[in-house]
């Protein structure tokens, strides 16, 4: 896609349609990290293809890094000063993957590299996450004082409680392997060329079917999450509340701001 | 068991008891698939095992063919003429997965060979599948216009939402150890002795347990499916509509009745 | 921990508390067995951990035989009178994992060796278990004419239904890597000195996490078991009911007493 100086700088969320597939890529300078400007951005994307008529498959994709996403802008988390403030952020999160869930379209993901904290939710928000070897997964939310609360709906539905061994183990990263074993990944691939030719052929076939059997697959996939409105939103109070605790400020006040992997 | 002409020809289901072990067993000429006659049948079977004192385990099986089960048989699906019997058609499915689900026995499923569509269906509602290499799965039904909707329940209880990889990909086969690893079958042997010993093994030592401790167990294992009656039903309407869908029947028309597999 | 001659006889439950870190170990001659004298400590010991503001995080362990748990003690069992003997007797391991999804803090479990009934479902309603090769499973109720109701929440909660692999088949031990594999084990060590060093470094982590942060992870991962206390109450009274029947009392009549591996 067509990115000019500023995006480059700043980041950016765009969206193409072609043959009835929609690619949604978003990018960030600091490891595809994703700042409450770009989550507000995606969530809209996410949107407009659900209504969109042409629209019969959604690939969800970042750009260059060898990460896929590395979750929360950590600057942007470091300058919070209140819990209001704090709940508005992790309220990014929240609205994406609400907005993945309610999309009346299938929603496939790329991921090319590693994930961290939300990243990993956006994989596993998606119907269908196709893997290259090296996308390794690590949630590192407790060891800052805070916890996955807002993503860990959508991990625990795809990888049972499983999930629940990334949460609690904040400085292990798990393989890609791994992830692929929990169900995370639909599929892994060896190599690009391997990864790319499936998410072709995937999108092509797709994108050929009924959209009215998508759709209602898509439905019957979610089916039992539409309490999450409301889950995800008390999530994000949670998380908001724990990250303007005085520990948890202390932990982040001793933060190299540059290290986020 | 013994087969006469006709019953060679338009398949049959047969039941046996002996040393309290009710084995059913199905077929027909075209890859096992179940016409809505055999459905009923096998049906009627379960029910039957299912308040006989003198069973207490039941083995569910299929004949011949490298195939286990290709699913609901689609020449007569070909011939739907509107939705009333449509809904009818996929509420066979519906009908034996529900009484394998209030069987009071445990089910043991032999499945010797590849399942499509309905017939992984049988495969997840058994209590305990023991499979053979080779015994590959897929579902096929998003690429004709309709969706594994009344299966899909029973898939999912039992791999959790790695389900949702083969309703998404209705072009690609999942290999044996595939379904072993996510949890379809309890065992995977590399050759026929293996799995019939396996199976003799088990099911001696299951007809000779406490019959009150076998049922306890049944039950328990599917506490909290009690609205499956209705579930299943909507969901046999869902797919009667779809498939009444001008999409649908083209994509329909333009196959070769012969091919299923 | 101190040991007197006493408690190397009758088996033990002990707790220290080293650097928020508190150890809860157990002990029995018989295969470290768990009477109801000793389930009733243990529950007492997770009750007062959970309260105790200078622990941070739980590790529960058992010592020297090569068996992490044979489960309830059999002995104890056979002398079981009447329904509510047996129910109550079943209560014991219904209250130890009631305790556990109840305490405030993470529980780490260290599974060195084998696990038979209860003790699989200790693995299971630990938050996190790090197991030695060789800590093979089996749960033998069904064949003895009972069931594994009490423990089966816990095992299901974080197997899925997989659970019923080794509830069907109560004669076949499951390896280690089959637990691993399940995500009865978050992790599987080839050794001892690999075991202890990530049991060190995980509780090393956890110990220093926030408090509030590692018990509202602790409360995300057990919401919606709010209903256990009444259900694994519900569970111990069906299998208390199902011991007392003639043919399990006559099966327990026909078991040479000291075999319980």
């Amino acid at each position: 896609m067509i990115v000019d100086e500023a995006e480059a700088k700043e980041g950016y969320v765009k969206a193409e349609v072609h043959n009835q597939i929609t690619t949604i890529e978003f990018y960030h300078p600091k490891g595809n990290a994703l700042p409450s400007r770009l989550l507000a951005k995606l969530t809209q994307e996410i949107d407009h293809a659900s209504h969109d008529d042409s629209t019969n498959v959604i690939l969800l994709r970042s750009v260059q890094h060898e990460v896929f996403c590395s979750g929360a802008y950590f600057n942007e988390l470091m300058e919070i000063k209140n819990e209001t403030e704090a709940t508005r952020f992790f309220m990014g999160f929240a609205n994406v993957i609400n907005a993945m869930r309610k999309c009346s379209k299938l929603i496939v993901a790329r991921i090319h590299g590693k994930s961290v904290g939300g990243g990993v939710g956006l994989a596993a928000a998606a119907d269908y996450a196709i893997a290259l070897e090296g996308a390794d997964v690590r949630l590192s939310e407790l060891s800052i004082g805070i916890g996955p609360y807002v993503i860990a709906p959508a991990l625990i539905r795809k990888m049972g409680l499983s999930a629940s061994q990334i949460a609690i183990d904040a400085h292990l990263w798990r393989n890609s392997d791994w992830a692929r074993r929990k169900g995370l990944y639909a599929e892994l691939h060896p190599n690009k060329e391997s990864m790319e030719e499936s998410i072709e052929r995937l999108l092509g076939s797709l994108s050929k079917n009924s959209n009215a059997a998508n759709s209602a697959l898509k439905r019957m996939l979610w089916e039992g999450c539409e309490n999450w409105d409301q889950l995800l939103a008390q999530r994000a109070a949670t998380t908001g509340k724990l990250l303007m605790q005085e520990q948890t400020q202390s932990f982040l006040g001793g933060f190299n701001k540059t290290v986020v992997f």
